[in-house]
């Protein structure tokens, strides 16, 4: 007849949590600070484990696991479920590292540790306290992509912009440092990524006039080791005489050069996609947003570094070779997307090669040592506002997108409705992460097939609130469809297939060596394809529409396969923030209304397996 | 190029609704008042369908679908998922009519249109505007039970006390009216009854002073046909003199001589439970709920009629029989719980029995059709506040509980702790519906097993606010566990067997002709266990906790069962509402504080079935 009081079962758990995290020696002493300390290198070269937000440095998405197999995937059914306890859009995904799995939701971000021996249960939640004045200065939903892990730590980069170290035995805060100020515009929602004793993270504010940046962060007690701008004189920028871009050296004042005035300091270019990292090479990579206003008249020149690839030394944040996609940006094409690093053979040489899916609608491939450009196609046939990319080195454009004016908004004035741009703002693909398997050498690439109307507007900067001056519909592509999974060749542009989609494929993709490929639907579906022959093997339609990113890990001897569904994002802003005027949340209300009639508001994870125990 | 405005989607979906619903004949019409005319009662007769709130009139919640059987039950997996956008408490069931299946959220209780052709797809649907101020005058979380269906329509009652009715094919409002107002403690949470061209409802507001009653609406246009007060001059309660109680016409103001002055006026007994019908007999049957305060001593005498089991004419509201099962309540043991309506053997003569599992632990047995008591057996061993029923016709204190005063709140006084009484106020059942299959003869009821400390003190009453004057105490009963899910007789008092859960088990119960029945835990888990033996045969882990009842259909020659996930109720009110001192929630919280341990808030509904299409 005594009450259990919750301390007792706190107290348990902790105990708990330590002994499943730490393994036998850790379980002997019984201490989270023991529990902890399992290295994120060891943690990542375990196959069952999921230790980083893109499963490995090289952003690959591909899981040498290979129980689930073309012949046996049409059994997979749901093995168990999660409810995260919050609306709006699940991006991103969870990591699985020994018997845990750690997520986090959109804001408020919570973080929950669960326990994978007894499906899910939670071992301890952190939900950080954070004004809610920073909703409204999410541009594209309230997203969090994911936490990363490192020195027995998880890290999340919350809303606000505040970057907190978690023991990841007990959920307490092991440091917490504020790296920005929402109320300039600044917040967090990308993945951070783990290198030696350094956490890289990055910022989101480019509709909001933020010169974005990257942060190396002491992951022992979260000081900044580095910080490299994307625009500006070239000491915020970390560029020296050793900077290159195709090749040759920048030069001094590369950025500044490239704006009027000190329009630099609230130019965007912000970093809210995700990173990659080369070991050998010693090399960080990522990709910088839109030149902020999206009015382009507004702001003459190239812009630089926004729109940009970068390649940085981790250790001191010099840059060692850099490539703007889309110089003086007319409609918003970030170049955020994931980096995949993979060794391709090239007229039959092998290449270190970085491949890169961008908004602009072209998929790049370049030398991730030299930043040299090897191949650039279109991977939506619908891209109409260039006719691609000058590869003549000899060229002055050299490297430079054609753009076709008549889809150029800002070409003919403000004040001008250009209509029938493709893509549309939200790109060819935005953040969902495509994967890469190098057993059929081909990438799997969850894109938009979206067009647009924009017309740009004279646009005044107040620090903290919108800077974008522009009108947006947007609309499906030709065919009437807004989404297609491809399965795509960059060095050859070839898309070996496709499924079409009704909406846009916001959800990330994974590749695994059982030779399916697995993603998302707007409407909620996750799919299980062949890699091979993009048929579609398994499909299950999941609580809430999918815009996370799929995963897999093994864990006692049985793979599964795990999705965060929440519709949101920017596709499904409308659904996730109210909004029905098809002109709001930058375009996207419109093309996407009908999506209510099929899936509403929900944070859940769906776990995935094949039956039998 | 050109954009799909949301209106052409909008209309299309009309079409296809009204095509949907209406077969052959209305779809070649093509018109939604056509789509609509389907009435209950050939709805209710097809065993496809799940057309009231419990399945039938008899309440019993056995379906004779077979294709799940105790030999495959086993092989049970998710076929689809739906998110309500809603989070916070999701009690009631799904209502499935031919191709579309109807459910409603908590607060704001939008109902949902889902199509069965397409995993879900939302046909429409309907969100009532309502005053958030209504959500602290719920007693217990937000909760609905679930909408009715009739006359081509769907009944909605929502927390603010307006019944809806909406055009079935299309979401449309057919009309509306205002019952009570949540001004004055009356909320709306129960599923209403629908019977010939009456709607059934009541109103929840025990502890905020609110006289119960049950009313009968035209389902053509909403107008109050009848209106029956539980407490009051014989003209309110609609009592006449062939009103009996245990036999015996119960005289006139049968209710006002058991109040002192006017406290009946604000004397509670609410109706919010589920309503049964005997069309042979005509007889509609409810249960009211406590005399509004908690504190007894503020309110001498019996309190008639609530905690009484009610047998009215549903034409004129009369009633016909009605017994006081807990007389000068002191425990809030409401007696809403469901009737369910079985025809049993007792002493070898097949009775026409009222079956009822109530708060306050003890199971009765009437005949329905006298309002005779026939057997009252107490189906959780924990209970201590009564050594059980007087029996004996010829003595005065025939068909009341012999109280044992220990465990009697204001027996010793106010402001005085009463310790270890069972069960604790939610009752060993609460309004988690029970199950009866006429194939084992058996009862599978869905139980708590808690007791609690009680201290009554003085309150006063102001309209509107919470009329409670008790501070509770919730805990596990013997044993150390909360929850029982058992098959009981309830003519013997046997329990032939019962599965311990650590939380109490608040979701429905169903049971099937497969031999099958099923549940769902607070932690989460749909449980499918063998009806003869009780073998858990299936058990997987929802999104969230489980509050709703478990119901089944069949679509397309495939049986389906569906369950809506979605912690919080009284017993996940700590949860669902944030609440942390353990003595919150009327003394829920401390109760349930590990429940956070297992399970976060969400609104999901699961659909199940056997692999294979």
């Amino acid at each position: 007849m005594k009450r259990t009081g919750p301390w007792i079962a706190c107290a348990a758990l902790g105990a708990l949590a330590g002994a499943l995290l730490a393994g036998p020696a850790a379980r002997a002493q019984g201490t989270a600070n023991n529990a902890a300390s399992i290295p994120l290198a060891q943690a990542a070269s375990n196959p069952d484990n999921w230790a980083m937000p893109s499963l490995n440095y090289a952003a690959s998405r591909y899981s040498t696991l290979d129980q689930i197999t073309a012949a046996n995937a049409s059994q997979l059914e749901p093995a168990w479920t999660f409810s995260t306890g919050v609306l709006r859009g699940h991006e991103g995904q969870p990591l699985v590292i020994g018997n845990v799995m750690y997520l986090v939701t959109p804001f408020p971000n919570t973080v929950f540790a669960l326990d994978l021996n007894n499906d899910g249960r939670i071992l301890w939640q952190y939900t950080p306290t954070q004004n809610p004045e920073v909703i409204p200065v999410m541009c594209c939903d309230t997203v969090n992509r994911g936490v990363a892990y490192g020195d027995g730590k998880i890290i999340l980069h919350q809303a606000d912009n505040t970057v907190v170290a978690l023991d990841a035995a007990t959920g307490k805060v092991a440091w917490s440092v504020q790296l920005a100020s929402y109320k300039d515009g600044a917040t967090g929602t990308e993945a951070p990524l783990v290198i030696g004793n350094k956490v890289i993270v990055g910022v989101s504010g480019g509709e909001f006039g933020v010169n974005g940046f990257v942060a190396a962060l002491d992951i022992s007690d979260g000081k900044t080791l580095w910080k490299a701008y994307s625009e500006g004189p070239d000491n915020m920028i970390l560029f020296n005489s050793q900077t290159t871009s195709l090749g040759k050296p920048v030069g001094a004042d590369s950025s500044l050069k490239t704006w009027k005035g000190d329009e630099w300091k609230i130019g965007g270019g912000d970093t809210w996609g995700w990173y990659s990292y080369d070991p050998k090479l010693n090399l960080l990579y990522y990709g910088s947003g839109n030149p902020s206003t999206w009015n382009p008249n507004q702001r003459p020149g190239d812009n630089k570094w926004s729109m940009t690839i970068f390649a940085r030394d981790p250790d001191t944040g010099m840059a060692k070779w850099v490539y703007q996609m889309t110089p003086h940006d007319q409609w918003d094409y970030d170049g955020v997307n994931e980096m995949i690093l993979a060794d391709l053979t090239i007229n039959g040489q092998q290449v270190p090669a970085l491949v890169h899916f961008d908004r602009n609608g072209l998929a790049y491939v370049l030398n991730r040592a030299t930043g040299a450009l090897l191949a650039v196609h279109k991977y939506d046939p619908a891209v109409n506002w260039t006719t691609g990319v000058d590869m003549n080195p000899s060229s002055p454009n050299y490297g430079r997108p054609t753009v076709v004016q008549q889809y150029a908004p800002g070409s003919r004035g403000v004040n001008v409705n250009y209509t029938g741009i493709c893509p549309a703002a939200l790109g060819s693909k935005d953040e969902q992460p495509a994967a890469y398997d190098p057993e059929t050498g081909l990438f799997y690439v969850p894109t938009n097939h979206v067009c647009m109307d924009y017309e740009p507007y004279p646009v005044a900067y107040t620090a903290g609130q919108p800077y974008v001056g522009a009108t947006l519909s947007m609309y499906p592509g030709p065919g009437g469809y807004m989404g297609r999974f491809i399965a795509f060749d960059p060095v050859t542009g070839k898309t070996v297939w496709d499924i079409h989609d009704q909406f846009s494929d916001w959800g990330g993709a994974l590749a695994t060596s059982g030779g399916v490929v697995f993603y998302g639907t707007l409407k909620g579906y996750l799919r299980a394809v062949d890699a091979k022959t993009g048929k579609i093997l398994y499909s299950f339609k999941t609580p809430s529409g999918i815009i996370g990113n799929v995963m897999t890990y093994m864990h006692d001897g049985k793979q599964y396969v795990a999705i965060l569904s929440g519709v949101g994002g920017w596709a499904g802003i409308g659904l996730a923030a109210g909004l029905t005027d098809p002109h709001a949340g930058l375009g996207a209300v419109g093309g996407y209304a009908a999506l209510k009639d099929y899936t509403t508001l929900g944070g859940q994870l769906t776990v995935f397996a094949l039956p039998g125990s």
